[in-house]
């Protein structure tokens, strides 16, 4: 027989009745029944009931044994008894009577308890990992984390695309976040720094002819640590094609991602076609760029049926303002008073002067809208609005008035706030869409001028002749993001390959042809040496996870995560280095004063 | 028709004969042939032949077209008359005859070549890298390595193993070699590591329950380059399995490796049955650990015919130390002086005083040991000596005499001289096995003290009651290596998990539980929590890939490597950084002076 097992713990069924065999796990707990005594022995594979009574040899010994011990057993398998059969154990028709023990590994009091899984500080669970890992969430989780990435891997394989690792140390990129560095021992004074993302590195494996490239990519960016972010570094599934259009990458894609979702959503429906969305419809509908569709209100602007009304609020704004707009968000079931009131008191804590609505009831046989903007503008501009926007009794609409660029987004929360709290939000399905046609420049408010809006490297709409035209504020990027359930999930753009289209690019944000050389040197160079029209996307896998697990924290998903002091309480790093390494890297440390 | 490719570059046959079609690619070549122009298109995926006659409206432009540029054409697929079938090329059977093109990509005047890839100086290949990387060699060597790398992943998910990521940003772990660090900028004077090896994360998965762990892992190690090491990054197949014997990781292990090699060995053959070789059996026989097995010298120790012998030299050595020994290498058709005198003139060159000889020849029709020790020693030890080696006429010997810890480096090298010079190696082969048995100590005199033979992690033989004992030299440990064609392509072992086993073997290197605790704190507790028997091993993927594409150099398998000076000259690694960047990680430059 084998020195620790001739099965695992999640293997023995009826069919192995009356076999002599050998487990090896952890125990998980430990039971007194009358006398006998029932050891739960668990590994990776499940959980297997073992017996002893008290006449055997091992019983000395298996009295001594704690939750968590290292355990080999030999035993026979006994067919349970059928009131005893657990049906939610893999396990569950057999037994195992004990016959011999041995103990691999001792545990100490345990500072959590794996069984159970009870709540237990962060820093607690994340100094002792390795028995937080142990519990079925957090283990399920990590399992299926891999599983996920794996699937990954297979299906960008199955449709044509090779993996291709990037370095990790590297050159400092200005991408945006901050770069983690590292002194060079053999170059004093000089640093490699971590990739962000391998941006520059897949545009170049492009350049060199590879076609079509994936990578499970590790990134690093120094920022302070957020709920929704990991200190340090997160994975992206990264990829670029040449020789294609933005719709080739969305037509790649998305059979990928849905059927990512598809695999590992349980039994809850996924997006079968996923809407492309031009940024600015996303803004307007759902007042955000990663909206979530699975809340079913759609915002409106219903301005014409405020101009010259008797809401003389927002009448004089229209006036005023050419660019003012009214948008209506209809909260279907949301028609109470009790609630419109919530939404409002809602709103002044968000620190907005109120939120005004309409909501519809019948009164003695009519339907009527109510409320104190319903009053003001009167029945037939309230029909109107009501006519518009398909309400009917029981429904409500809230309104927001002014200039958009500065609303949308609070109207976007108001949109979420109303179809969370009316409950119209499926939870249990995974609604997936495309995003497009970003802005590609934006208007940088503190410095004056104009800045990216998002990835310098991506195509302009138009090309050079758009960089050259009077609205660099209204050119659209091949630049699109898919987003899941309000969250953004990938981001990708059509690349810039052209050397002069790029400076042009660069230069009306500030930056002259030299700067371009020195910050993007290779990928500068690169293209001027036959570069093919690329694309691509990343898509963060982290987030992907989280959304499949359920999870609510990316700690759930991830095997070894630093806390939110971005310090790894199980291996004590952040640490001080010795002198003699500081001194081979040509570095002195230089404290806060 | 799609934008840019109706097809690839290596898809179409004759089978095509009549299409319209459109590729897009590299120009590989241009050739003016009687008018025609002939414009040869490189992808990744092959070259079509596309000519154009001057009477196309495209003429005009074809004749700007440059090496390097990127091109989309439109013609239709011709057959090749049967004297013009290129059956080297698997488009070879059609020509596209141009009816349009687009230039999507000019490329300035080449740096370096893509056809005929002449020899070019490395720097200018690493630094414009992305047109090195389009070069037939480097390209298919690229290609070949993810595909090795997807084979293990393949492999490894085959039998049950999970592939985890393990962090990069970590904790310096003294594992032999130096660190790179990372400055906290949320702690100041404090520093994260990039791992050496995932060693400790990969122990703890198993302590924490996960059973079957492998991972492509990158590895990163500041050492001064060397000619067989990359500067900065590497990759490991790494791996590790709870519950196991030794045996059952070679078991395990083997029918991978040995599945890889067959698979891309291309038609050489792969060895079936890996031998186990014990480390000391290595030594002697081969005189390294690290033996060529294609070489089928195999040493032994003649010491006796040479005691008391006329051979002076080694009669008084063996006389004075009863540690003295005397190997053979017997040197299959190395029979002639004139061979036998080179090798004598090499050892003088390698600093030794000479290397002593016997080969056989026949004179008078009777065969005779010739040679001044042969004169010496006398025609019966002589006999004795050839028959022991199973040597006959056309054969020589060489001898290599004194205390075997001395010598057996010389000896190994020898060993592969007369191999190599008399052409008894076959390079046509793989050959694998197992060294086994490592020493778990050796004794290190610079410092005067016991310190670890190889991993410290690793369980002796013995246990802790060997490490009790009296000759801590003479333990073995659980430690095995891969070998192949003379190079180490794998270690592992089974690793110590008994946290007082653990204690006491860095005791007898001079370490304290308290400088454990210290060093491998994260380990040394989980050990304390139930820690399961485990083992496992990392191969060397570099060095793997690198064997099967014919490699003679790591940076003609790598995609961006750095050069010997640690430099990346594409993107300009290391830079200086910025001032901010340092104040915010508060750290300063000190440059040596």
């Amino acid at each position: 027989m084998h020195r620790y097992r001739s099965h695992t713990c999640g293997e023995l069924r009826d069919t192995h009745t009356g076999e002599t065999v050998r487990l090896s796990g952890w125990v998980h707990r430990v039971r007194d029944h009358g006398g006998l005594l029932f050891i739960d022995l668990r590994d990776h594979y499940g959980i297997t009931q073992c017996v002893i009574d008290p006449d055997s040899p091992a019983f000395k010994l298996a009295e001594t044994v704690r939750s968590e011990w290292v355990l080999r057993l030999d035993g026979d398998v006994k067919r349970r008894s059928p009131d005893t059969v657990n049906p939610n154990l893999a396990t569950g028709a057999i037994e195992i009577f004990i016959r011999e023990i041995e103990v691999l590994g001792q545990a100490k009091e345990l500072p959590l308890p794996v069984f159970g899984e009870p709540e237990y500080p962060e820093d607690t669970r994340l100094k002792y990992r390795f028995i937080d890992l142990r519990r079925e969430t957090l283990h399920a989780n990590i399992v299926k984390r891999t599983k996920i990435i794996g699937a990954m891997r297979r299906r960008m394989n199955e449709i044509g695309f090779t993996e291709y690792t990037t370095p990790i140390l590297t050159a400092s990129s200005p991408e945006g976040a901050r770069d983690f560095l590292v002194p060079s021992r053999i170059h004093p004074g000089n640093f490699y720094a971590l990739p962000q993302a391998p941006q520059q590195f897949k545009q170049l494996l492009m350049v060199a002819g590879f076609d079509r490239y994936f990578q499970i990519a590790p990134c690093f960016r120094d920022e302070d640590p957020r709920a929704d972010r990991l200190p340090g570094e997160f994975y992206q599934l990264d990829l670029e094609m040449s020789f294609v259009t933005q719709e080739d990458i969305w037509e790649t894609m998305e059979p990928v991602v849905r059927g990512i979702f598809e695999e590992f959503a349980g039994d809850k429906p996924v997006t079968q076609e996923f809407r492309r969305i031009p940024y600015a419809d996303a803004i307007r509908i759902y007042g955000t760029d990663k909206p979530d569709l699975r809340n079913p209100i759609e915002m409106q602007a219903v301005t014409e049926h405020f101009a010259g009304s008797g809401f003389k609020v927002f009448a004089r704004m229209i006036e005023a303002d050419p660019k003012a707009e009214v948008w209506a968000i209809p909260a279907m079931t949301g028609g109470s008073r009790a609630f419109c009131d919530r939404m409002n008191s809602w709103a002044q804590s968000e620190g907005q002067p109120g939120l005004g609505y309409i909501f519809w009831r019948t009164e003695n046989g009519a339907l009527e809208g109510a409320g104190p903007i319903a009053k003001n503008i009167g029945p037939e501009r309230t029909e109107a609005i009501r006519v518009q926007l398909g309400l009917g009794e029981g429904d409500a609409a809230f309104f927001v008035a002014g200039n958009p660029d500065k609303f949308y987004k609070f109207a976007g929360e108001a949109r979420t706030k109303a179809g969370t709290d009316l409950g119209l939000v499926d939870a249990d399905r995974y609604e997936l869409c495309w995003i497009i046609d970003f802005p590609f420049y934006e208007w940088d408010e503190d410095e004056k001028k104009i800045d990216f809006a998002h990835n310098p490297f991506s195509m302009p709409q138009g090309g050079i002749e758009a960089l050259n035209g009077d609205e660099p504020l209204g050119i659209k990027a091949y630049q699109y993001d898919m987003v899941c359930n309000g969250y953004e999930i990938a981001s990708g753009s059509i690349r810039n390959q052209s050397p002069e289209t790029m400076v042009k690019a660069f230069e009306l944000t500030g930056l002259s042809q030299q700067d371009v050389e020195e910050r993007f040197g290779g990928l500068y160079r690169a293209f001027q040496y036959g570069a093919p029209p690329h694309g691509g996307m990343a898509a963060g896998i982290d987030r992907i996870v989280m959304l499949l697990c359920g999870a609510q924290n990316l700690r759930e998903i991830t095997l070894f995560p630093m806390n939110q002091r971005a310090e790894d309480l199980l291996m004590g790093a952040p640490s001080e280095a010795m002198p003699k390494q500081l001194r081979e890297l040509h570095i002195r440390v230089q404290k806060p004063t």
